[in-house]
């Protein structure tokens, strides 16, 4: 369930390692959001009687986006309390790549400066265990943050058969995918209320529904899972693809709305709030899709192609390549899907004004109830 | 500074993931000291106060030697208080696969039971610091352990130039390697000390060379690395690599005799027992190669030549390999390391009868000074 990708996959993503620098406006969107962890921090008890702070970050991918939030929260945090050692475990899959991770963290990567060359005294650990299941022991986290995760479900309880994504779902399907996302919800929030220590702070950058229909890649221009799904049918057009293919390519993912996110820690008598989690601020945030920004300082279309797709096709192309048919050679389904990838990217050259991967995420803080909150 | 191997490796392992497979008498030797770690667990004062019981494990590998080792502790632990929540971070360099480490700690390989199979409440971790530096903050490990790793040195401070390891050094350089050996051995302990709780307990078991002269590979028949060190100049002889590689070609191990391991923890007004830590058990323990012992009962040497010189070569091809000429082609190093092994294999196959690599560890268990030990 990492920001890499949360397909049930067979086949290893072909761009590992690369996924930072593919996903700038991921990390935009972090960046976006650090006056939110700061403002945590600063709201917190820190004293800590000496033990370590501990902070989590769940479906952390290589840790190279969330590096800089990071930077800032322990800046805060030693701002306030120079000497309180920090222990950060970053989680994800068990497929994910944590020697990547570890060089990203502990500074062996030349391209990201880890928060370690800066502060002594900073522990990093890694997980290998789904956010849907307790990570830690009881009361052990003092700070959990999680961006660009969580929309991915648990697991496909059903496809959208005439589209790609649930953006394009409806009826029945949207309903059943619309469960699964809640419960999803429901057991991350209950595994992170247990983790964190009374007073502890939980906070979350979730790719959202906006309550104006906005939501990632359809912010205005083209809606960027229609163009998807168009293309991808196109393939059924031309015989080069299976109806069936088709029908059970879906993106395992949900974009709650704000309210879905919020209802749980809204209901008083609910068991997210018996755990003692409650929402201390949320805000709908909007972040600009980077190619596109550059797009349109430099007008150079073949460059916005040639990056904006990529990005896309990082935490997307598995969906595609496991939805066809296992019979096909793994050279076979590796081709269509650069063909899919490559007549996307022929689009955007060709038109590339209304396309965009513009961000809406829903930005949460919560917090565990201290012991002076019965 | 793993299991797997301490090079200062630029050409990965050719063979990640077999590790445990190649290593059944790495594998023997710590099941061999299960009672240790048992008795550790008894004279301890487990109640915890409902804490997490912290085990690590330094220097693990992909976890598969040590994993019955620690369903041994951990049922030894849940005997004596079954409710109390374990956490167990698995340890070794950046390089190491931790995918692999994570798939046999949580439960994923095919070949080897995990305890989280049979306890609920373990949770699992790693970190990828090396153990020549701190890796916990301090006070946080109840039980730390560490198996047939810390023969490694941090770095080689010279070459052995007339054989390829410390078991065929003398001299200067012998001296010189020995002293780089003592000053990791306190760099070790220093950093687990500060790590223990107080009343936790270290074990180590580390190869050695006992007071006998025995060390392994050298306990009665041929000495493997005269052997090795034999094979490997012949292809100076031959003309296949120069003086300069085969002087170079050193594996940057040493094997610390009983009373090296123990002087740190005697010297009553040295760093280590002012940091806390004391010895309470110390024992030289012998296992026998497995592939040894297996050719004694079926005679079948192709068998013999075929395991038993894979194990040695999982741990020591880097080192070979990585003396070779940069110069020369990825594909030319490793045809003479091939061709080396392969030298090694039909030696053994003309005349199994003296070849073993038994283990010769020295085992020890050590406390820090509880809160009424002053």
């Amino acid at each position: 369930m990492s920001r890499l990708d949360g397909a049930q996959s067979t086949i290893s993503m072909w761009h590992e390692g690369d996924y930072s620098t593919h996903t700038q406006g991921a990390k935009d969107a972090i960046d976006n959001a650090r006056d939110l962890a700061c403002e945590a921090i600063a709201a917190m008890d820190v004293g800590g009687s000496g033990k370590p702070f501990h902070i989590a970050d769940y479906g952390a991918a290589d840790g190279g986006t969330s590096m800089d939030l990071h930077r800032a929260t322990i800046a805060a945090l030693r701002g306030r309390v120079p000497s309180r050692t920090v222990c950060i475990t970053y989680t994800d899959l068990p497929r994910n790549d944590y020697s990547a991770l570890f060089a990203t963290a502990n500074g062996g990567r030349p391209d990201v400066t880890s928060y370690r060359d800066e502060h002594d005294d900073i522990f990093v650990y890694a997980a290998a265990t789904s956010f849907f299941q307790p990570i830690f022991p009881p009361e052990t986290i003092d700070f959990g943050f999680s961006a660009t995760a969580m929309h991915w479900l648990s697991s496909l309880p059903c496809p959208v058969s005439d589209h790609i994504h649930m953006a394009g779902a409806h009826g029945e399907e949207l309903e059943t995918l619309r469960a699964r996302a809640r419960a999803d919800w429901q057991d991350i929030l209950l595994a992170r209320a247990s983790e964190l220590k009374p007073g502890g702070r939980l906070m979350t950058v979730n790719l959202a529904l906006a309550d104006d229909g906005r939501h990632m890649g359809n912010t205005g221009g083209t809606n960027m899972f229609d163009v998807m799904n168009r293309l991808w049918h196109a393939l059924v057009d031309d015989g080069t693809i299976t109806a069936a293919e088709y029908r059970r390519t879906t993106i395992p993912q949900f974009y709650r709305t704000p309210a879905e996110f919020h209802a749980p820690l809204l209901d008083t008598d609910g068991p997210i709030r018996r755990a003692g989690l409650r929402l201390v601020r949320a805000e709908t945030r909007f972040t600009r899709c980077p190619y596109a920004a550059r797009f349109a300082e430099d007008g150079d279309a073949n460059r916005f192609a040639a990056t904006y797709v990529p990005n896309t096709r990082t935490w997307s192309e598995t969906v595609f390549v496991n939805a066809l048919d296992a019979e096909r050679p793994p050279a076979q389904r590796r081709a269509i899907v650069d063909r899919y990838f490559g007549s996307f990217a022929e689009l955007v050259r060709f038109d590339p004004e209304p396309h965009a991967m513009d961000y809406i995420h829903e930005c949460m803080v919560m917090e565990k109830a201290g012991p002076g909150d019965g």
